[in-house]
């Protein structure tokens, strides 16, 4: 077996702190192979953190560990936890990063690394948590060890939720907003692509009516459209451009979809 | 035998789409080996991904595979390829990025990824083959199995080239462009330096005529220069500086070399 | 065993240039684990390349060899070596990058990189020896062959230092400089935390004032503090934001700390 960590987090490329995560990891687990979701997530963003989380987990292997540090609580008394789910394994603050993975998944069990034995040191630092305890926890989990040692068992209903903005649903009208806007400069909904499928239906958003369409080549260069992203989310996209740009809308923006 | 699997696309650094094409890969062949080659190329700009494929493929073992995701036309009728050639293999979209390889390196075979046995899911989406079509095809290769297992051949002739410009020679004379400009600013055209090598040579560009040297040590500091540069191709350099920055000039612009 | 080996340089991630580094490491050694410190460090920034590697290396296993490419003088008379010490190794240009490691830890041997046979090919690119002469001797020592089979061994005395300023320290006054100022903002001096344990402390820098905490959330949100940072530093934060936002300081500025 080839264990899987991928690591999420808000540190950017410019310094060294994920290396040093990696290196930590590969000291406890020679043989895990790590796969970098992203680092750019914006400082502390708890919401795009929880959003690629769940857009990505479903694409690994059955016992994959996923490692997020975005911990703007850093020190404080927020809970540091690993969580076992049906598909592998979350390790990172407790603070509502995966409350995206583990409410289309629900959890098993989850633990508090509160354990020094499986620290990096007696000591850790204030600010590093990645470093000094969701490192070696995740590389604990590779080596195939047990959940157990790292902790106390907590009771996965006190886990951590992110008070996101809930889609609603009538037999003609979807309500969510803009849960992310991509590099690409597509807008993605919170509204699920099954909720349109077979059905007729447009878009309105900032006094725009935008129609649907099945893919990119099928509106000509520059129009805007909706289509069923490969998230799984109603999209919004321009052939060959950027829908940010053009719309200039944020994260947060009331987005509805008219069905017929 | 570790396979390794090299990946370039547009899709930035600040989504999982690249993680999450790696997962793909990584169930299937829990062994492969994945290197970045980059996913910064800008959304769209084949030219730019042909150039990098072109530059960097000389470099891995023999049977490396390397997956290149820069897709405008995902969705429509483009089709989806994997190549064979001498060093290894092409997958990705049949748009004309790996016509600089094709042109270096003959294609010993190529097929057409239309066997939904090798897709991620029978229903791909219409908007990120990567995942759906390229990573499977890779990882496919990586295991070792066979190219003709992804679908129908196709004739290597029909694969898709792209109409880049052709650098002109005389005895006195080198007429080219500017293929890139990379991270330090160097302008890189696409006069081979094999051209200017054993001669006396100095470049034309911008109205301006630039010495050669054979490094960036030969010349002051903030001087621009030309040398042959690693890619093999002569380029526009400043020691201590970016010539880009200096001269301001894009992709495509004419360059002339005159020999003495 | 699988050898581990770290990348760092300033090629940024728009190039295939760390790409084609590790095509050839793994050419010699397909074993190799590799994992990228950082490729952002501003072009030719020899003093953040020398930061970076003193925070990072005693993060991974003993045995790890370390290849670091900030290389202005590539062409010229600079050597190039690989150093062997307590840790594991160092590879790249001899110009004071690796001096912050070897203050830490002493240097056991080196050698100066000038055997061809462990080269790329006879000839070498003067423009890239990442490529060319120090991938293939990162991947020798990856494959547990002999430091003295890439080149004669040289005096470890003569090797390059860098002429960073020295921090001083009095009863009641430590004086320094800011060294990094990372991906958050995070203003790091060069004042080692050991220096204030135990005391109460408060750092002096540009007419301010500021107090010094444990962590980000003792202090409110927005509000300037001052901590021993992850790296052993005493680091200048801000609570939710970006120090160097609010003080728009540069690497070099002096800082004091007063102790009582």
């Amino acid at each position: 077996m080839t264990p899987v960590v991928t690591l999420l987090s808000d540190f950017g490329y410019q310094d060294t702190y994920v290396g040093v995560m990696k290196g930590v990891i590969l000291q406890r687990c020679p043989s895990a192979r790590l796969i970098d979701l992203t680092h750019a997530i914006a400082p502390q963003n708890l919401v795009a953190a929880r959003f690629h989380l769940l857009s990505a987990y479903a694409y690994f292997a059955r016992g994959t560990i996923h490692l997020a540090v975005v911990d703007p609580g850093v020190g404080s008394q927020r809970r540091a936890v690993a969580v076992q789910f049906d598909q592998g394994y979350l390790v990172g603050p407790d603070n509502g990063i995966f409350s995206g993975v583990l409410q289309a998944c629900s959890p098993i069990a989850a633990v508090e690394l509160s354990n020094p034995d499986y620290w990096l040191s007696p000591q850790p630092s204030q600010t590093f948590h990645g470093r000094d305890i969701f490192a070696p926890a995740a590389a604990h989990l590779a080596t195939g060890e047990l959940l157990s040692d790292l902790g106390p068992a907590i009771d996965v209903q006190t886990l951590a939720k992110l008070p996101v903005p809930n889609p609603e649903r009538s037999p003609s009208l979807l309500t969510g907003t803009l849960q992310h806007i991509d590099h690409f400069g597509n807008l993605i909904t919170d509204l699920p692509g099954y909720w349109v499928e077979g059905r007729n239906w447009q878009v309105a958003i900032a006094d725009k009516t935008i129609p649907s369409v099945s893919t990119y080549s099928d509106i000509d260069l520059g129009q805007l459209a909706a289509c069923i992203g490969s998230h799984g989310w109603v999209e919004i996209i321009i052939n060959g451009g950027s829908a940010w740009e053009h719309l200039r809308l944020r994260t947060g923006s009331s987005v509805e979809i008219r069905l017929s």
